[in-house]
């Protein structure tokens, strides 16, 4: 007999290129797999960081790459970001900092390396923008799904009835209207805040003023990456950055800058040694990771250039794919929840097919 | 200056021994650590299972010690591991599972190895339980928390008073009447079912049937310890365990048995390499990393048993504890959150004093 256990795997980040055959009850990775070519958009490599460590003690190559935040999140660190690339200023700096279920963090050890000129300091009103500020950069995306009888509303429609099952329609289903509440996204009970939701490609929660107006923020999850900082009101540079290798740690939303996420390579992160310090601080010099270069992708040669597409978030296969992960009906399972965490739904991101 | 990024650590599951001095915005860890000493609980030998894995590269010794579930959760299954242990049938078996961002799994990789006589089938319907099951096991504890003007309710509602603020009153309170509600725990918004709450030390869900009883079941959080299975209606003998090493797999909650959580050693498991097979499985068996022994506590020498205190979870320092990490005020932040996610609140355990 074979050994199936724990079967049931999430949905990797990095999805096989080819196609699948329709199953009956498919599992959110087959579903992801199943899209069609169209639903996939490259990202551009103006939007990748490549941070190559050094290799690992067998001579392995080990590199990470993340994914920046589209406007109108994080915008002045991203792009304090972009000209600490350009200047080079990361190479010969290192890992830090690796702290069980919470952050692996790097940039300067010394704490004494001068930063390029002409970066901005950002304000702590940058930890979040608004529905206005989202409607400018976002323009095209929210006739797509804001207005009336829009071609994905209707789709939605259909697909909530096809999809929604007696046992979960109590508690979780696909809703044109709901889903057209909000720009663009999907939105479920959170236990931080009054609304959460995957809009244009990520995840935010989103709160209304007493004025009416709406608040974004992106949210922690588990590969995020965020800009260190000083005590308030110091908001960092972007130079010390950090991702989450643990329960995400929503508690720090709105309380420090995110400005993307790791798509490749977690794992030469997540799997380093815990440091023995406080916070999770190498105590050892030798400890560290040396980090022999960060880079925008298209700064790389054309050949050296990583090449990744993700599942649009607006297509009706990533809402079929939320909607699976929250009611899990693949054959290892046997009671599907009924609802999904917004930490708790990857988008598919997967490596450009040749 | 000093470069304090990201000061703001999650307490850590291993708190300092010594009580400290009342601070005026306690972070979660400073109020855990000022706890009087009447508030640790001694967790027995007999609770414990004791792993000991081969030491690691540097000859360092690797030791990770799992608590049990009390009754009536899972008792079926904990009653097999504790045959398990007696018979040492983990010795000479391995870690063969390392998947990224969600378990790490152990067992007889060679699936060959004969089980002990005498282990239990336990049927599906364990994996949860009712009120009545938790009333008849835990009747001292319901008496503490669910009759009238209990003590602890009294502090509870004089608690609640004094940490209220203005800001979150909105959104997140300590109310004696919501804590009485539920026997003896927290509770929040939850995005997979409609009641979540910390009970008698556990984090746990429940929800309602339709014949008005109420069914608990214990989550998947962050260190959980489960049991691997084939497929339905198999549920697994407690042979193969896994922890969860990424963001909580809430999806697996009633799908699989949940048997007790991690305390301390969790990063040897998160820190080993993830493996390259499908679903993470080490494709090399050099790559296994070898279990030297697996121990109830109590079958140790008395030098060699590991001596932990939990905090309690009925005490009023608890509820202050989940009501920092709902709201941190500690000097860090900026904006508390107004809510905690249930897998967000580690119970604070330390080594006893000596």
């Amino acid at each position: 007999m074979k050994h199936l256990v724990l079967a049931a795997a999430a949905a990797s980040l990095a999805l096989p290129v080819t196609a699948q055959e329709p199953v009956p009850n498919p599992s959110p990775g087959e579903i992801a797999a199943a899209a069609p070519a169209s639903d996939w958009v490259a990202i551009a490599p103006s939007e990748l960081l490549v941070m190559d460590l050094a290799p690992d003690a067998t001579g392995k190559a080990r590199r990470v790459v993340i994914q920046l935040m589209p406007a109108p999140f994080s915008q002045g660190w991203i792009g304090n970001i972009r000209k600490l690339a350009a200047a080079h200023w990361w190479d010969g700096t290192s890992i830090n900092r690796v702290q069980d279920n919470y952050v692996v963090q790097w940039g300067d050890a010394t704490e004494k390396k001068a930063l390029p000129e002409g970066l901005m300091t950002v304000p702590e009103s940058g930890y979040v923008t608004t529905s206005d500020a989202i409607s400018e950069a976002n323009a095209k995306h929210l006739d797509l799904v804001g207005g009336g009888e829009s071609a994905l509303a209707a789709a939605l429609s259909a697909e909530a009835a096809a999809v929604k099952s007696e046992n979960n329609a109590a508690q979780f289903s696909i809703d044109g209207t709901r889903t057209k509440a909000a720009p663009g996204g999907w939105h479920e009970r959170d236990s931080y805040t009054s609304w959460v939701e995957i809009f244009n490609g990520w995840p935010v929660a989103a709160e209304q003023s007493g004025e009416g107006v709406w608040h974004y923020w992106p949210v922690h999850c588990y590969g995020a990456v965020g800009v260190g900082r000083n005590m308030s009101p110091d908001t960092g540079s972007g130079a010390e950055l950090y991702t989450v290798i643990g329960e995400a740690p929503r508690h720090l939303d709105r309380n420090i800058a995110l400005v993307g996420r790791v798509i490749t390579g977690m794992e030469y992160l997540t799997s380093l040694p815990r440091g023995t310090g406080a916070l999770g601080f190498y105590e050892d010099a030798a400890q560290r990771v040396p980090i022999r270069s960060i880079r925008m992708a298209n700064e790389l040669s054309q050949d050296d250039q990583p090449k990744f597409e993700i599942l649009s978030t607006d297509s009706v296969t990533f809402h079929r794919y939320v909607e699976a992960r929250a009611n899990r009906r693949d054959p290892f399972f046997i009671k599907p929840a009924g609802g999904v965490g917004i930490c708790n739904i990857p988008v598919p991101v997967r490596m450009a097919p040749k």
